[in-house]
């Protein structure tokens, strides 16, 4: 579904109505924007529709700057008293990264490879952490890695933090096994925050999860990706997986297993993320695969 | 995605061209329909179009009657030579499968367990054996069981069994472990064939597919289901699914693995059809799911 | 793994020591034993050994009432002040099995077609439900059906199924999405239960986990086997499974999807403990695979 | 099951006979030895014991260089006419592992990666490829990279890589999507080759495995780790795993998902042999998990 040609990708959340696919496809059309990808869906239990349109921009008539004007047009009504219910994107405006790590290098080296490898369409302008350790990793991939260290109050670490993400223009943070919680000033601030907790939620939240799983004698271990909300580990679940474990596994053995579960979740999860493809609403996503 | 109402469901498979999505949807709106479910995919390495548009009848402006008609208008033309490219289902007019079995009753019986319990919305006509030992289940779920030996002619049992299925109108036949090679004449007068393989064709196609896995050490096994095609275990697929097997595993097991994995694999195959989401083209599938 | 010929199973948890395998191989080795399968375990964070070793009577120089005496002398030592750490099972002593079911039919269809495939090892002497529902399934497989209404006390229902259990000298009981809690009184005089939960326990515990699971959004959702205990939902885990869900699955699709999971889960299990390959210690369970 | 202090493993291929576990965990436990592991499986259709059994060597009153004269008492009897049938491991002897890549950089990476981790017990004295590419991979990691290239005939460049292996005492060589196929006098010379396959063979042998796998349009590609011996693609499978794919992906989404398949199963493949799990016998093996 991938297309090396410039598109603009239309989001769409608001209250389920006839005709949005119809009047949102025409429009594309009459303006002789060519549909690469479009999916949709209506969640009838709140009402709710979540759309996703894709086209190429080849030999649409509408310049990158005309277009919101005339789609305001037809999609603000949409939206009724909730107000605007859209967001565009265009493929040549790659969004900013920025990685939160601490001491564990399993996330953010998977990142930084399929970055390199052209997985994730994305400008990675800094690296942040609150220790050290990860300074070289980010060195072999040329990426600029700011310690901010939590050595004095958690406020302004964050707040250091904060003007590092405005300065670098930064769309999505990845916290990329960052272990502290964040504040809710901070993410009043800078909600664009994704996450991966080592267990499959809401099983396990909280600290150690896999010691929790080990004392609970599971036979699966999992990994979840998720937006990051005030309430600890209960934000909007993006992807989810899991793997087989036996009595044979020890707390060690679900670490190193569960960090093969966690690598492959955060990366399809910002990859997701990167192609406009994820919708929270309430708690929940929609992901448009 | 389900909905109870009545629906109407267009699948569509032509050249790629612009415009088709907001011809078919704009069409859909203006007479009223209100679209539960769009979904569409151009396999750009043979410029080909397939989709899928299900919408509700409910305030739909025009009859079963007057339907295709009006939609010829719009949607012939994007055949172009290839003639016309869509086809039509009713949620309202169920279809009629019947399955044809040999002496395993794994397959049987799931698909007539689902059947009962409203996975698959179909009507069975009849269950047709080359063996008598499956009588019985048919019996307990109600459904008529014809006994079409192969004592004689392989010709004479096909015809038999072709003039059944034309008899009792059948619209989908599904191979459940009947395992005989149906003829080329058979397939040309009855196309509308699945079958279930017991193995991740291309591996190990033709017989014993579960002694060859053991053979050759494998360490996964898995099934397939397909449409039927002169071919042996050519024909496109639609579903696969493996599952784990070790050294301890014996042809015994192997089977005994497998046939849940059969099971499962069919049954999907079966649901996706019968919700009309599969397109063959050339030897390949689009499921919409 | 699998032996037609008779074997004997001794299974053995106690405290970690040297030695153990030594002993109990050369015992069966020195009265003409062929070790067919052994397998076991250390626990080191509780100083456990937990062993399974099965071999064929076939040459073994001691009758099957010679034998406990005889393993006794070497095996009792070994449980210290614990008591006697084994228990032996001979293959030709036929394990007997209740399944206590409700309304939902996928769970016992799926055992009785099992047992009726061989893969169960097992009697099946009687069928117990709540409700009347299911009587023409076990009819259609031979089995008696006994109804225990719940209009009346709960403890009645209990006294009644657990003199129908004493009556038929069941060895293990089997929820089959039985929806009620069984009494601490009840597990105190029958507590080899066996139970399948519809979500990957701990997560969503209780009631309703698939409703639970839909509200929460989580993009898996999976089965638990487990040994019943008075705390609910807390007992030793057998086996897990999960599958993947997405945003289209609405809870009747999770459900649907959930009863493929539920059956391959608690199917795995009951042949795991009919094979005597599952050992439970404290809240925890070693499975020899 | 691991363990820190020093331990000997055995691992034993011979023709089934009565008392092998007996006799050989008797003769650990007269010396003093405590078995940490131990397993065994018989393969009756080709009436052949293997085995593998670990044991610390803290309080065993065998020295390192006492042991193998010991052993060979009673083990060597067991190979009969075919000769020793046992190997001896200690865990103090680190394995010598040489990676030969090409310029594919996901595989080495991970394994690079893992290393470093802790995840695999190994030296890595030596890199091999036939191109210059991975060079700054190697170095971020630290280990020597020595460019083989192919421009002369490939007998020569054989010939350099061989004398490489041997002068760094190399115990296996991992072909890490290194491209070109070995010559029959290169495997007699060093037969312990373990390569990654991207298709889970016997499917898609050969070259460009996902090109045919999207020819085929399947629904489920893998990676295989296996052996090498002269037949292509055909030596003793030791892991495979599959993920799914889509009509959604390109030949490009195949390859970006198969990479995670393959450096999984390489990854496990490896360090399934560093810990001596891994017996091959004909085109088979036993992994002891």
């Amino acid at each position: 579904m991938s297309t090396l040609k410039q598109t603009a990708t239309l989001l769409i959340s608001c209250p389920d109505q006839k005709g949005i696919v119809a009047r949102l496809s025409n429009f594309v059309f009459q303006h002789g924007g060519n549909i690469v990808d479009s999916d949709h869906h209506s969640d009838f239990s709140v009402d709710r529709f979540l759309g996703r349109i894709e086209w190429e921009m080849e030999e649409f008539d509408l310049s990158k700057a005309e277009l919101p004007g005339a789609l305001a047009e037809i999609a603000d009504p949409m939206g009724g008293p909730e107000g605007r219910p859209w967001r565009l994107h265009f493929s040549d405006d790659v969004p900013r990264v920025s990685i939160w790590c601490s001491r564990q290098d399993h996330c953010l080296l998977d990142l930084l490879w399929r970055h390199r490898a052209g997985e994730l369409r994305a400008e990675i302008p800094i690296i942040l952490s609150n220790h050290e350790d990860l300074e070289p990793v980010a060195a072999q991939f040329g990426i600029p890695f700011q310690h901010v260290p939590m050595l004095g109050s958690k406020v302004e670490a964050e707040a250091l933090s904060l003007a590092l993400l405005k300065e670098h223009r930064v769309d999505l943070l990845v916290l990329a096994k960052y272990m502290q919680v964040l504040s809710d000033d901070f993410l009043r601030s800078f909600p664009a925050v994704m996450n991966i907790h080592h267990s499959f939620l809401p099983a396990f939240a909280g600290a150690q999860p896999y010691h929790q799983a080990h004392a609970r004698g599971v036979k699966v271990i999992g990994a979840t990706a998720h937006y990051v909300t005030p309430e600890l580990d209960a934000g909007p679940i993006i992807e989810q997986e899991t793997t087989r474990v036996s009595h044979r596994d020890t707390v060690a053995d679900l670490i190193r297993k569960g960090k093969d579960v966690e690598r492959l979740v955060l990366a399809r999860a910002v990859r997701l993320h990167l192609q406009h493809r994820i919708l929270a609403y309430g708690n929940r996503t929609v992901v448009f695969e």
